[in-house]
């Protein structure tokens, strides 16, 4: 038999890989500007301190760390992880894994709950990323609509009642792609709702340290009397992406069919990476790097904004508190995927925004990140970025 | 609604988690003698050079390995992996990905290829990770029989032609649990009934290097002309398990959906990671590290194999080449996983062989692994063992 007549499983039909990880491919030239990414800053990468860390902590527990591990998790971490998880969300948790980033921990979320043709509500627009696990599970994503303060709770209810979704999935913090944040009140709702309606809530929040002014708000999860939200952590945004270690915090029951479905995922998430996010946990590195990162970012976000402000009446965007990105509505008719390729022949990358749409269309709308450009690349960037929106647009 | 009324995703019915990874925390005292699982020597583990190589690895290239990195593997490991690879195979490999151990390649395989109630053919017994991983995507395993030299070619052709199974997983060289290793001939013909039948075979390898007599022999991706043979390959048992390195080689458009696959499961594996994997291969440090384990392996074995002499007749087991595993038929009517309860209180673990065949049964069959035990603690553990077994069959 021929190869070529392989016929692969159903959950790819219509899925062709992630939109931003090709654009990745087609802008990986040095002379870019890339808003495109969501990637960290270099200089807020901690090369030094996580070589010597790396190296410390196989000196000192080497023969552990390079064993098999529990799939629970490294116990050191384990110890450290939980103060700061309960610090970070704000209530206790009785049940937290690490995971291999954040993005495991939507996969095995999706693993323990979605059957074929499931429900997930989500933001309209949403994160890709997990756009794309959620179709990978068969589960249908419908976005429910959200004004500047999040999700809007009457939209949020008649979708429950008419989907009955399995999951609802939401960035509450400076939210991917819009940079949005959802209203204390607006929490408390979605809490309550959860428990009304039986849906879990998987709050994905790599970007709650990450805040330039206004408060900290409460997490979903604090208004959880039941058992019904899921915190999903990351420390990509504020250590390492490339470490990929993230961490789940749920129901004990929920929580006990993630480590079950991660046996087979990948047996745990390695000991090495688990060790040294505990070292920095342990020697509280995390608040002066997070203030550094922060101020830094802030910096980048305000030039961004300055650029933007330049642009005429009919283009919209966001002013995001925090996070990594600017959300961009140019006028009606314009098509920002197609200006991609015109954007790139003058060396400046973006996101185009229809991808964060379940249902695709918005084709005026665009994705931005400032924490990857230096304020010069920002200038530069953007200028060349206005050249070509405007000539589209007049 | 009460959360204990979550119902979880059909995938779980009649999942348990995995009974081998439950047995470690039954045993984890640390006065036993555990023959239960498959970990490698603490001698074997290199954690002063991994020190070494982490802290050289993060100064040179921090800031990129760091950073979020490529699904397809961080670019210097893709460099010295398929040379590496191709060696290891004995062939060209026009795809090779790296993975999160080769767990993360057989759950890949599954994402691609498996439709729920698929069947996927086994040795009858295999691996019990992978049976559970072949569950979680609903797949049927049925085992196919075997005798010493692994697979019978005959019984095969019979359950392909009847079952049209997706995949034929197969661990051709020291098999878990059985020790056994498929002769050369029955990978040819392997290779072949793959190619005329169209059923991707999934050539699991972790042992290969693991060879304390006899000779390498051919894999049987080796003998694959038109791609339907996947190869998962592993550190774990010749570097480290801790570090979850592993990679998967196979037709290019297989593992591209295997990427695709992996962008929502971990997104990438840990850059740090590949990075350390890749300077044991540019520094040739394999080599050396691998004599070094067989020795060490091969007298254990020899200790194993010399107590196990000393049972009585009705009493047998395998005398592998290579590997972890030596497999124990007690006489019909014995109970070894009752038994087990009794070997833990005389501080003596093993795998119940039930636990490994796809139906379960054979009741009276167990797994033994030397590779984790000193030879005092073999000797000291195995007259354990022989008295619980001896008092339980007379």
């Amino acid at each position: 038999m021929n190869i070529e007549e392989l016929s692969f499983a159903e959950r790819f039909n219509g899925i062709s890989g992630s939109a931003i990880r090709e654009i990745f491919k087609l802008i990986a030239r040095p002379d870019m500007i890339s808003f495109a990414g969501g990637n960290p800053s270099p200089s807020a990468l901690p090369d030094e301190t996580a070589a010597e860390i790396s190296r410390q902590v196989l000196e000192k527990d080497g023969k552990r760390i390079l064993q098999y591990g529990a799939t629970e998790g490294y116990p050191p971490f384990l110890e450290s992880l939980k103060p700061y998880a309960e610090a970070t969300v704000g209530c206790e948790l009785p049940s937290v894994l690490p995971t291999s980033g954040s993005t495991q921990g939507m996969d095995l979320l999706c693993k323990a709950l979605i059957n074929p043709g499931d429900v997930i509500l989500v933001e309209n627009p949403s994160f890709i990323g997990n756009l794309q696990c959620m179709r990978l599970y068969q589960a249908r994503p419908v976005g429910v609509e959200s004004d500047d303060d999040g999700l809007i709770p009457e939209a949020l209810e008649e979708a429950i009642r008419f989907h009955h979704p399995r999951i609802l999935y939401v960035i509450p913090n400076f939210q991917n792609p819009t940079g949005r944040t959802l209203s204390v009140e607006r929490r408390r709702v979605i809490a309550e709702m959860a428990s009304r309606y039986g849906v879990i809530v998987a709050e994905d929040d790599p970007y709650r340290d990450l805040r330039y002014c206004g408060q900290d708000l409460p997490s979903i999860k604090s208004f959880d009397r039941d058992g019904w939200v899921v915190f999903l952590g990351s420390f990509s945004k504020i250590v390492s992406p490339g470490l990929r270690v993230g961490y789940m915090a749920g129901h004990p029951a929920l929580i006990r069919k993630c480590v079950i479905g991660k046996q087979s995922s990948d047996l745990h998430t390695p000991n090495l990476n688990q060790a040294v996010i505990d070292q920095f946990l342990r020697r509280n590195l995390l608040p002066d790097h997070i203030l550094k990162i922060r101020k830094e970012y802030s910096v980048q976000l305000q030039a961004m904004l300055k650029e933007l402000e330049a642009l005429p009446e009919g283009f919209r965007f966001t002013r995001p508190e925090g996070g990594l990105f600017i959300w961009m509505e140019c006028p009606e008719g314009m098509d920002c995927l197609k200006l991609l390729q015109q954007a790139v022949e003058k060396r400046v990358a973006y996101v185009p925004g229809t991808h964060f749409y379940p249902e695709g269309g918005h084709l005026n709308t665009l994705r931005l990140n400032f924490s990857n450009s230096s304020v010069d690349q920002i200038h530069s960037g953007m200028q060349a970025l206005r050249e070509v929106l405007l000539q589209a647009c007049c």
